[in-house]
């Protein structure tokens, strides 16, 4: 992050940058049933991985453990759990499997993490780096029919759409909530929506963000756009609109949220209850709105007629395994 | 009210009770010249008192007092105003004509409160009554052509869609915003979003609340309406949805605001300094929502087609005094 000014949000992105890879260069090979992903349905970065684990089919070789929405300040918990405990890797706390590996791992304990089952030890909670490591390292236990998320031709446009949207959306969200100025928090306002309005033009000619079908571009950005009316507009105060009423990124969200990998991945009740419940420095009661409607996102989007290919050569995801699975949407 | 569950908002509804008539009742005899209304741009209950003297062209008989948005625990200060002093009062704080009324008074500092200005003390800060006596007392000084907004003939008719309204919704966004509870707060949710859908039932074939004319009942759900998208969405999460997206009462509130009288009365930027500055107990950083854009009050309704007479016999009422205008609607 570049130089910060006061009353801004500065977001930590030093992460344990260890990587999975089939070379096995830092230690950690590729490997079936040795890893546990560790990821909130509350958190938009873990999102990312459950969003393209989904799609790749990876659920057989790496597991996902779930820790509940809520947590105290120190570490996500496994609540939603039979006792409170992980079933796999046996802890109640997500910082367990940090200690395991730091003795006194200063930095925050964050989702997603990847975390080695023999040894109880994080492996990794870089999530930049975790899900374009799904898509380039782990090919070998891709389903059949799996897209390309991160082509290589595509790369470089892909990543320069990323740093945006990191800069100014996923990260964008959370400098206008946490400014501590009113003018840091105008000029993480201002730049959200100023990138919103040039993605909104770029998407209303093309289905995706890059190319003709699905990539890493549009899940990050995804993940933002699937929280924004239910958390972002008012706990956030992203408000110049809400995104339903942003036409063409409303369709395109919409587009994804109904395509099999997407849509089937969010619990906007674990999503509304993690931002609401855990940031009490700005909403104090803890009190969780009960809109909006969440509906909306079943509703046609059209997108089909800007042409596309969802899945380029490959196919859509089967569902999700029941034990997986999210609650149907309900009314508000 | 009535009896209060534990988390629940309880609106202190002991007023200073004076009424000005024309007999003179209760020692305050009708007279022009004679009385300051005072009543903040950022308060709905004040802001019920500048329309209804609006409407009836009071503003040469009743001179207006306005407070600033923001004001600490005890009192509304008079900072608009040059040396932060009230012109025709002299004073800086509000409760200084409280106490000239009673030493010790021990309630809350509010707006509207109506000043005799001979002796500094408050007459009235009863708001209910205060725009009902306006109506029915004051017919000596109306200008030609002021609607009659409580009519004989339907003046229970109006008692009972303001005793509604009044609980569910301009009580009742209270409610949710300072509901100490989810329970309190998801009961004042319902309460008001089902008031809100039977109100959208009864204005979709009638273009006012009570017969076929403007009314005191329609002044009254105005005020809260016109703060919904701004603060009460967000702030109070009421966020069932934006007024802009319950089409039959956005098209009512639309047309009441492009109503002399109406909109000609709303700040926007002091209503969201009010609530979002000083409400510290829900809004701890003070910071105020750029959005979302108001523009959207201007925009055409349609509800001439549904007929109906907006002043019945009457006329609509001049500009505002060069010295009474609000700022036009800017982009958020």
């Amino acid at each position: 992050m570049s130089y910060v000014q006061p009353g801004e949000f500065d977001r930590d992105t030093n992460y344990i940058e260890d990587r999975i890879t089939r070379d096995a260069r830092d230690g950690w090979p590729v490997e079936a049933g040795r890893y546990r992903l560790v990821a909130a349905r509350a958190c938009p970065w873990a999102n990312r991985t459950v969003i393209v684990r989904r799609l790749l089919g990876l659920e057989g070789a790496i597991s996902l453990g779930l820790p509940g929405p809520t947590h105290d300040e120190r570490s996500w918990t496994f609540d939603l759990d039979p006792g409170g405990v992980d079933p796999v890797l046996g802890i109640s706390r997500l910082q367990e499997a940090y200690f395991a590996r730091f003795r006194d791992y200063p930095r925050g304990i964050t989702v997603p993490a990847v975390v080695d089952v023999p040894t109880g030890r994080v492996v990794t909670n870089d999530y930049p780096q975790i899900t374009l490591d799904f898509s380039t390292e782990w090919g070998a236990f891709h389903r059949a029919g799996a897209p390309d998320l991160y082509p290589d031709a595509l790369r470089a446009e892909i990543d320069e759409v990323n740093d945006g949207v990191f800069r100014d959306v996923n990260n964008g969200v959370y400098r206008a909530g946490f400014a501590g100025s009113q003018e840091a928090y105008e000029r993480a306002y201002e730049r959200l929506f100023s990138r919103l309005d040039s993605l909104s033009t770029r998407l209303s000619s093309q289905r995706y963000l890059v190319g003709d079908t699905i990539t890493e571009a549009d899940v990050r950005l995804f993940t933002t756009l699937a929280r924004f009316d239910a958390v972002y507009h008012g706990h956030f105060k992203c408000n110049r609109s809400k995104l339903s009423e942003m036409p063409v990124l409303w369709a395109y969200a919409r587009d994804l949220f109904q395509t099999p990998g997407f849509g089937d991945t969010i619990d906007f009740g674990q999503i509304k209850d993690h931002y609401y419940k855990v940031h009490r420095d700005i909403n104090p009661t803890g009190v969780v709105p009960l809109g909006p409607d969440p509906r909306g996102w079943l509703t046609p989007h059209h997108r089909e007629e800007l042409g596309g290919r969802p899945f380029g050569d490959g196919t859509p995801p089967p569902p999700p395994p029941a034990d997986e699975r999210v609650p149907p949407l309900a009314a508000a």
